[in-house]
């Protein structure tokens, strides 16, 4: 069940079908996910988004491992059913472990009870953590 | 302004002290935070809380510095003001340079746009990232 | 799957059959869709939703199609599928453009993800946007 | 109370600067709000935010004031104080009526109460509502 | 900071005031806290919130309190500062102890760590807990 | 659909099936629900969960009904499918009858909608609601 249809290769738009260029060249691999096939009716969003994406989830200071993991927690945090999938997929494609998941889920379980005591009692912020 | 009172040293039940005791121990501080002076009026909640978050953030298949940016995101996905500033500040005590900051950042901020873009269209999971 | 079953028209109680056929008076048809079938084991509840629905979300300083989309924006921000279903068809069914769609889709990324940025870094209100 | 200092114009890196001067060439107006002076440690994120934002919120399909409101919507439902004062400003600075703001209210109000009902029944989405 | 004035009695519509008059009568005080001044600019929303609100949390199968305390569970989770303050300081009033709210705050704290669990592991429905 | 496989009583190990063993003593039934085999890949976590869990959740200063019903709210504004599936199932096994149920969906409603309002007027928080 979805908003919109899944467009195939056949139905894109020449602007679409480059950026689906562009992402199989990047991932080396001829799938595209359903994500990006439920984008492509809006071809300006689905350029902005992947351009934006690739260079965010590229290599840098962070390692791409942590950044899936960041992925995860966000959307996990969200509820949001696809993401969750999708990155989790992702980050055992990067060699995420069932070790580091499993510390994974548990800092996101726990993360969660904290936010929501310290939230419960309005606890005011310590001097010490603001910024300069 | 909270909904409860933040108590003193003085003001700790013997179980109570007794964790605040730990944490100063474990942390090497004498510091203690709002947030455990805050859950100190119900020491079982207080201890269970300080046991489970030693346990899980302690070194293991992940380094304590990405599981401090992981409660950093799901602090920021749910909104969490006092733990958004906790935890900025001991990621950063913990060596966050702002480059790691930086890139932090950028995918907290893309993952809640294409969360709010899948969830808008429903997208539905490819059958390649579902487990076993 | 619901946690509720779904009345049938021979199922409903006097009271809540009332608020169906003023349902279908009201929009002209005599489809009435699931949302209602579950919330009339509670026919106050089925009253007041409906009755406080059609004053909101009738024409007024506001265009009808506006206030969809609106709906949509908390809907997806919610993460709340029915929701996102129905009033996209809603808003659909009164005119909403492939190309209002796109923006708005672009609109509720964007302000998701600008959400997340302001609030990993708790941004101080500047002076000037606040009321009186 | 931020997790980060707020930039003047005279800490800019020259890559910041110059998305500063296309601020405030676009809005006409010499002021910059704190989310960009945040945002400007990283130039690279601030100049794609920018960017995007701009080709986002420009007028298309969708009026610029209903832009506005479904920012609003947005950030109300994620509960970003910072973004519901500026963007609240931003739709009366483009001409949101007192009554236009209280319609969007009540819609934002109704959504969400009709959002946790249905969320808490979950309730199954009528077939009618799927795309294609 | 707030988004809209707060309204003092002299400001009042009369449709307003004497939604003011039922809010003092019902609850025997001349209090009338900030919630009720600020949606006062819209009469027919604060009405119809009033009305609501009233009918909802009288005593009927549910006791007062727990409806409160449910209250606290909702506003908790959305992370409603306002609401959390009021609500707390509401059940309070009508006698919550410290040991029920410690109770209270330790169900919180557990719900929202499973739900985060749940949500990242994607557990499926067991078939035994679906309605009819 | 999930991120991890579901573990029979044959697959666990014998950590998780010590825990598996406590959960139905205290159930009294043999039967363990989905949660559980999700979580059951790690032990540490399934045995700190169901621990916590078990104290939190057993009589005390609030009626177990009342607990599960305060799950339920947290859930419900999560959007946690499972857990409003599990939990609704839970209290009604405890003996909430269809009007308290009622009443309770009554008050999430009412909830999320005055907690969309007081989030988007920005209400401050009177003096009196403060603790101590």
């Amino acid at each position: 069940m979805a908003t919109v249809t899944l467009l195939s290769d056949e139905e894109l738009s020449p602007e679409a079908a480059a950026v689906f260029a562009d992402i199989r060249a990047v991932r080396g691999t001829d799938f595209v996910n359903n994500f990006w096939r439920a984008l492509a009716h809006d071809p300006e969003t689905l350029k902005a988004t992947w351009e934006r994406l690739k260079a965010v989830m590229a290599p840098g200071a962070l390692d791409p491992l942590v950044k899936e993991m960041l992925y995860i927690a966000v959307s996990v945090t969200n509820g949001c059913d696809y993401c969750i999938h999708s990155h989790t997929a992702a980050a055992r494609a990067k060699g995420m472990t069932e070790a580091q998941y499993g510390e994974l889920l548990a800092v996101l379980g726990m993360a969660a009870e904290t936010n929501q005591l310290v939230t419960a009692m309005k606890v005011p912020v310590d001097a010490v953590f603001e910024a300069g």
